[in-house]
């Protein structure tokens, strides 16, 4: 392992001056609603909006730029179907320099097609992430191409540690810092600058309960393998690097973790109220103060780091009717009605006293609990609210049906 | 009509001093991937961070702070279903005023419910605006209130003119300005500070070519009333305003127009390009940039007001579906297969082939042209590309199966 000195604040500035002109100076907004939900004064840090979408720019950037002559010919490559790997192409691209990334077969759609548009050669192989390593390590031999870690690389930590140079003068009241984790590298480089700079700044991390390595790892005193999956797909990293696992021990206050539910919630949130796209790590620190998992930062400046908005389009769109449904915006009602013509008129008026935007209609005569002359009809309908809802329910019994409401997935 | 004359640079600058600690200072973010895809150097001034979503709370907020104690004591009342409402609900809820606004019945929910959550009474009334105006108009008489307009009022034009101030500040080099136009406000009030400060920078509104009321009063050198409808709702005004139009005569070099689908497409763009969630009149603006509306842009500094983000979430859930569509990344298909066990086999391992995600499936007997050993499946399916959708046809159609691929909404 690794000493927690592999990466200094001079590292940091070192690469602050080498990817400035490359990476994107992402805004630190203060929000005054999410300031009030949370009784804090709530910063985002919109990594979202770094040019690929999520901070790997800046650690991929920093190793890119650090190479010698020689190897920026022999290229570079990685093993990633995450952000890593749009952010090592990009970096790859704006230095010309040639860049192979090997996925697993099952690698999200986006993920591809957005790590090819930026020139990166991918190569699709095997059914999981150390399929997609081994293939990567053969390529790496046959080609002398320089292997670019995700996290656990002194230049890449370095390089996401800029983010924290830019929150310091974005503003210097910043007292807490909250920073999802998977490998650690963001973290990591963070720590390192805002500890330096003053020990009394908090930092604190947050993982998928579903994927809680790195805690473990702290907790046990040494890095410890726990696989998982989790919609944060970002953040979903077995284990620990060996030079983010000491850097972490020494720099950062504390780790809690989230739920599924909680993250889902915590991107809706963000989409709904601050008009922002995450993907499932990106709203892991939000989801984190949101729901109280750390204590004592009432009333203190906190920023939350927004790390990536990637997140598949079609997930996106589920996540938000999902929302909706567990907001009582979206009800979905099964009723069973006279297999007859006019059996509709009832349920159209009720739906249009109530203001009811009927998004989806099935019906349904086979499979159904309904006597035979009865159909039992599923009605997906967007209110204003529950009460809206339940006030509908009660219309469609007043009206002698029998009907029961679906409870949110 | 008003004089050009309604509202001046001092007045918009005592404005952002009035508001300042009010409203959102909100980011003018360069993008490097609009600016490749457009042939220019794009900044997005992003209102849609605003505190209620859109730029509207700069001007109500200058019309509440601008009352006297005695019309503080007797509120404030608007007709809106739009980010008016919510922006004079947030003005008056900061200042302590009483505040009423009146809807029409057919309000989108999330306007109502997010123009209570500032503490503003709603009276839904009429099945259109003239009737929610007509009775904010008795209301008025009834109680004193203060009637504040949208946008045709001096306090409210000054108020949004202070965009304009802080895009001078955040970028001095900025050359182009394009605004979205509804009843003027915005653009009226940018256009006194800019043509003000310097003669030579370009100012460009954008309306919906549904409802282009604006350009047409323009042209024509009166107001006229061009009704219409759009999904840009937040710019679907159908008469331009006494003070807004003398402004606009004076100020603002050209208006353009972009269709609804150039809309449509600029809302998704923003979505999965800049991570960034806007309304449709929020997308108006880089629709015009995109789609080759505005001429002798290549290379200059641009700036797109972003002006709102408050979009129904299930509008926004349909629009992404709709693009993915459009991408080739949803792909629909209704093949004819045998009615019998086993059919689904084929269409499953093809889909599995080509690393197709089945998002729907759909199957139907009664009324379909097949022949009465048939059954027609309707398959909706996420494929990487258009490629993969035609390399699937193919597959099916090897099979020997009668296949067809619906074409994107």
């Amino acid at each position: 392992m690794s000493s927690p000195d592999s990466v200094t604040l001079d590292d940091v500035k070192a690469a602050r001056a080498a990817i400035k002109d490359l990476v994107v100076f992402t805004p630190c907004q203060p929000s005054v609603k999410l300031s009030a939900l949370t009784h804090t004064k709530l910063f985002l840090k919109m990594e979202n909006m770094q040019r690929t979408g999520a901070y790997k720019d800046r650690g991929a950037m920093n190793a890119v730029v650090s190479l010698d002559d020689k190897a920026r010919q022999a290229g570079v490559i990685a093993a990633s179907a995450g952000n890593h790997a749009q952010g090592l192409a990009y970096a790859a691209q704006c230095n010309n320099v040639k860049c192979t990334i090997v996925m697993p077969e099952t690698a999200p759609i986006a993920k591809v097609a957005g790590t090819e548009k930026y020139g990166a050669t991918v190569v699709l192989h095997g059914s999981g992430f150390d399929d997609a390593l081994a293939r990567a390590n053969e390529i790496q031999k046959e080609t002398g191409a320089t292997f670019v870690h995700a996290f656990d690389h002194p230049k890449v930590i370095a390089g996401q540690g800029v983010v924290a140079l830019e929150l310091l003068e974005q503003n210097p009241f910043l007292e807490v810092f909250v920073v999802p984790i998977g490998g650690g590298g963001l973290i990591a480089g963070m720590g390192v600058v805002l500890k330096s700079i003053n020990p009394s700044l908090r930092i604190v991390g947050v993982q998928s309960e579903k994927v809680p390595s790195m805690k473990v790892s702290i907790e046990k005193g040494e890095i410890t393998t726990v696989p998982g999956a989790t919609i944060a797909d970002g953040i979903a990293v077995a284990r620990p690097g060996s030079y983010t696992f000491p850097l972490i021990q020494k720099y950062v206050d504390e780790i809690v973790t989230v739920s599924e539910d909680e993250i889902a919630h915590a991107v809706l949130l963000l989409a709904e109220s601050e008009k922002t796209i995450v993907e499932g790590s990106g709203g892991a620190g939000l989801a984190a103060v949101v729901n109280g998992k750390i204590k004592g930062i009432e009333g203190k400046q906190v920023c939350v780091v927004l790390t990536g908005g990637n997140i598949d389009t079609s997930f996106l769109a589920k996540l938000l009717a999902q929302g909706m449904a567990k907001d009582g915006r979206l009800a979905k009602f099964s009723v069973i009605v006279p297999d007859r013509a006019g059996s509709f008129v009832d349920l159209s008026q009720i739906a249009a006293e109530h203001k009811a935007n009927v998004i989806d209609i099935h019906q349904s005569r086979t499979f159904t609990s309904a006597a035979h002359r009865d159909k039992e009809i599923e009605l997906l309908v967007e209110v204003r609210g529950p009460e809206v809802a339940a006030k509908m329910l009660e219309a469609i019994k007043a009206k002698g049906y029998e009907v029961t409401q679906h409870a949110a997935a």
